[in-house]
């Protein structure tokens, strides 16, 4: 399904060393102000739990911690099922330099059911993806923003704030170069929103992502269906204070079905 | 702080055993269809954190997965520092029966820091709480919930569906008897919601959450200053789909502060 050369595919890509534990390494591609976008450690996590043998299902949640400066270079990723029910399971993974975990999480998976089924966040009005051109990415921007193809409906960052909320972005976006969708890459996209303080305040301060959720709604065959389309992201914060903020968003394709809704906590200087 | 006669305290308790091991017992009182309230269990978890020698600040994020059943009786509840920063710390801890995890849950705690501080979610419109009345509990409605006085406005378990949201519900909430407010009681609080299935739709099936995290947003003195006054709470689900749905809510002070934000991932059965 991915092509093994595109660079997200890399970024992520794991070597197993013995049962529930991998070597990786970090991606130029994928740099950050400090150390990698925490949206491709978080799909590192995610890996290490989907190509671990004892898998059961398709993930329903993964929280990921951020606990530490990661390194340019090599890393181990472990994965284990801490509980295994009937048809669910829970998980931990870690990422681990030298002798310190510097990035963890949580997760659960589960065999998919066909159950009732309905929406009840509102599918936000956007003009196609085709129709808003694609936001060029400022001067000294993070690398690995050239990573996603982002087009800002509302919120971007330093443009006017958006008539509905204070702290709210619009936009389309898709890996780029293109590629298809999976939970992977969902699980990266759920973490391309700009931190909410820069959107409420002009003032650029030293952030750094502490714990970030995500619900996946979508089911595989789903996001095989989506292909290399853009999706619709929309994300706002709560609240900020004491160092911190929250912020939650939702990850949408173009036909109003919801894939994903995400949760993080952001730690910020001042 | 906290009176230690109150059902509340006398549930969450942990004793000693040695350094990060505590045991502990499950309270008759917070009795759920299955096992305890999921709420008192995330607060058990939050108190071998917050009991730790090692700690540092206060509570940031706690993310809690209710992995199996909890038998009535004994568990051991275990936390360690997975990563200790410079005024931060991520953790890890445990509810252990025999030899099986049954629940476990990771957490932020930082110190205190006074920086910009504002709040966009929107805080809710309400009649004060004493002008609402305590809702009565249903003929069958598990134990936990007489531990609770719960004053809906909108969204009641078997009520009229709110007219804003077709999963919504607000209402005032505080501990039965009154017990002044703090992070476990808080965090206990964000699970105190009924399911949104049940709100969404009459029928009555299974349920169980999975995973459960919360933001706090309230410093320790803040909490203190409440006292045992009531507080908002307000909850929506967001997707019904493949037997699970997500929900998120706020909890705020009758003046306006928002003091946690609360997101959860909910197993149902059709």
């Amino acid at each position: 399904m991915n092509s093994p050369s595109h660079v997200f595919d890399q970024a992520v890509s794991l070597r197993p060393v013995i049962g529930g534990v991998f070597s990786g390494q970090t991606s130029p591609a994928y740099q950050n102000m400090v150390g990698p976008f925490g949206g491709v450690t978080g799909a590192t996590l995610l890996n290490a739990v989907l190509s671990h043998d004892e898998l059961l299902g398709e993930p329903v949640s993964l929280t990921v911690h951020f606990a530490a400066p990661i390194a340019e270079g090599e890393f181990e990723a472990r994965a284990r099922p801490i509980r295994t029910n009937r048809s669910s399971q829970h998980w931990f993974a870690e990422l681990v330099q030298g002798a310190e975990v510097v990035a963890f999480a949580t997760a659960v998976t589960a065999k998919g059911r066909d159950t009732w089924s309905t929406t009840d966040a509102s599918f936000p009005e956007a003009p196609a993806a085709e129709e808003v051109e694609q936001t060029p990415m400022r001067q000294g921007a993070p690398v690995w923003t050239r990573c996603y193809d982002m087009r800002f409906i509302e919120g971007a960052l330093g443009g006017q704030p958006s008539e509905n909320h204070p702290s709210e972005s619009l936009l389309w976006m898709r890996d780029e170069p293109p590629r298809p969708l999976d939970y992977l890459s969902l699980a990266a996209l759920c973490d391309v929103f700009f931190p909410r303080i820069y959107i409420r305040r002009p003032k650029l301060v030293p952030i750094g992502t502490v714990a970030l959720t995500t619900y996946f709604h979508a089911d595989a065959e789903q996001l095989r269906q989506l292909g290399t389309a853009h999706v619709l992201g929309h994300a706002r914060g709560l609240h900020f204070g004491k160092g911190f903020f929250d912020q939650s968003a939702e990850v949408w394709s173009a036909d109003g079905r919801l894939l994903a809704t995400s949760h993080q906590v952001v730690y910020f200087k001042e």
